[in-house]
């Protein structure tokens, strides 16, 4: 473990910023000239992040931060190098480019590993999917959310289906439709963040998320975000039948005979720091 | 009929207290020692009470309480005495009282009679997935609520499809994996529940709801409540074809042959009363 | 072109007026005396001029408006003259008439073109339906909502699925079930409508809205919504499969070779005006 730790803390990457601190991934952006847009390398290495983070058994939670004052701009396509390529090849590679920005937020978005993303500045396009899929996402003030992407004549094509999770197909559509923004207040309004804090107490409020998720057993934590997940693929009734089979699975678990333990006892269970 | 109510009304059930009145059947928990954790018999008692009042013609509402200050804290697995079972007993016994939840949250949700809730001080766990499929949901500013399942190492198996087919899969899910508690407000905000009062005008409030489901024609709302919990499971094109069909039944129906001609002579339907 | 713009602006419309300017399509409800509630010729004409928007290429929105301080009260069952009629006639009538509101409404929500909706006064029935299914939805504060069909004994038969799809199963229910009113601040936080101003006020909010619009590139909008409307149709990695070559599509049209060019020269694409 200590060796996998350290090769996550070494100096591989080249657009985030990543430390493994008390069980929590913290990753930053690490692109602040370009408003941490991001190109193919950056969302390669939050896969890589995110896969690493999912084998690792101590890991508690995935932070997500931006830097220098915004969070992400979107994709930056002007860091692809197309023009040295004929019009197959360009479009393979803008295609792979997109494609593997969808790849990353259903990533993030099923990560076994709570993920809480804490927003400021820029949230565009890429980033606004991105703080969509997030199980806590808090905005700082500073934050201002748009789907630029119809303005510049394209579409949200990999990003849209996840902001519509969020906060429902229409409110996602007028967005895209009209580009326009939404401050941090409208953003919570809709359910796209659940706190909103200033700039200077972002760091609390990520601190306070943090000792939430710790009081929840980490099992119970990856099974319920799973069912929740599976809601829309599965008819209701054989979800609740095999969820009544992991209930009883999860009361007979390490962590459910310690859980009802600490509560008879009136102690904090073993998972809570 | 008479002879039914009667029985309704006798001292059969030992973990609700259960009122006919008026054509509204209140079911009261009456576990207030226990902040009216469900035990498996109440579980059973509420399905009864819910099956019986499917059949009973007359019947326009049902209405759920808490008493002694709380609505419900969940399901009460101490009462289930598995410490004198084999393993795989216990297993079948938990699996079963499980599922029960499950079976009763969808009892209600689809039952064809209108159903309030009116909640105040602790709405956990099984209690929470209760008021999401009422009806109408009202909460005394006294009300809290909160998944506290993942807390004690379990999962909130037969509660969650519930809790997210009201509030959304993803504040569900944040709520689930951090166990944090809403005040009534923040329930309100979430769409959990509908409206929020003091303590003391609760009664009112649900005499409210009673008055506004009288003005509607009992066999329309039955309708109406089946076609919008089908929404989910069929195309569009066929559900608004059946629904042309269902509209031209209620149009020549009594109901709304009545109700077509109290809107033109101007006075109230024979259903309101 | 202008042989069909001609075409639209000629009196041959008796229930709606409409109005062809700087590219915006615009439909006045004309029956004020009876609040303007809908009967076929008026469903027919709203479907007559999104049939022709769609094919207009130059056409950037269709808004839809009330007059004489209201939006629209229902269906007008009254203008239906069915006394005449033996039963199965008159049967056949109903449903043909019922199914044309919902064919109108889905044509109105699938309408490749923007559509905004600005509301005032009753938005009943129908009404509401339509106002749900608008991109951009304005109220003006004098506005109010409800469903009354339940009330006459009937059922929201054509309108109800729309109105879930706007602001959920269990919101639709309740209003359903009940026939509460909603005023424009009560439909805002359920985001029904998008915005609420004063009556005087509502065509500055109608044109702040058509210039939003009209910042983004059209065929880009028209295949966002398409991405957005059939999200619910299909597995989520084939959309985002299919999004991605329709984004390469996207970027490499005349509007994504204009858009990405405009934003590096720092100036506004040819599609704003």
């Amino acid at each position: 473990m200590e060796h996998e730790i350290t090769q996550l803390n070494s100096v591989d990457f080249k657009e985030i910023s990543v430390q493994l601190e008390d069980s929590i991934l913290h990753i930053q952006f690490n692109r602040p000239h370009k408003k941490n847009a991001m190109n193919l390398a950056l969302v390669e290495e939050v896969m890589q992040c995110f896969t690493f983070g999912a084998n690792l058994e101590s890991l508690r939670a995935v932070v997500i931060v931006g830097s220098e004052g915004n969070f992400c701009s979107g994709g930056d396509i002007s860091d692809m190098h197309l023009s040295s390529l004929n019009e197959s090849e360009r479009e393979e590679t803008i295609w792979h480019f997109n494609r593997s920005f969808g790849r990353m937020i259903t990533q993030v978005k099923h990560s076994p590993i709570p993920v809480i993303a804490a927003v400021e500045g820029a949230v565009l396009g890429g980033g606004f999917g991105l703080a969509c899929v997030a199980d806590i996402t808090i905005a700082s003030d500073s934050a201002f959310f748009a789907l630029p992407e119809t303005g510049l004549g394209v579409i949200p094509a990999q990003i849209a289906p996840f902001v519509a999770g969020r906060i429902g197909i229409d409110h996602t559509k007028r967005l895209a439709l009209t580009g326009e923004k939404l401050n941090a207040e409208q953003a919570l309004h809709l359910g796209l963040v659940h706190r909103v804090c200033s700039a200077h107490s972002i760091k609390d409020q990520i601190n306070n998320a943090i000792k939430q998720l710790k009081q929840c057993a980490p099992e119970a934590n990856s099974n319920t975000k799973r069912l929740l997940l599976g809601l829309n693929n599965t008819p209701l009734e054989q979800i609740l039948d095999d969820a009544a089979a992991a209930f009883v699975r999860s009361l007979s678990s390490e962590e459910g005979i310690e859980g009802t333990k600490a509560f008879m006892q009136k102690r904090k269970p073993s998972w809570c720091e």
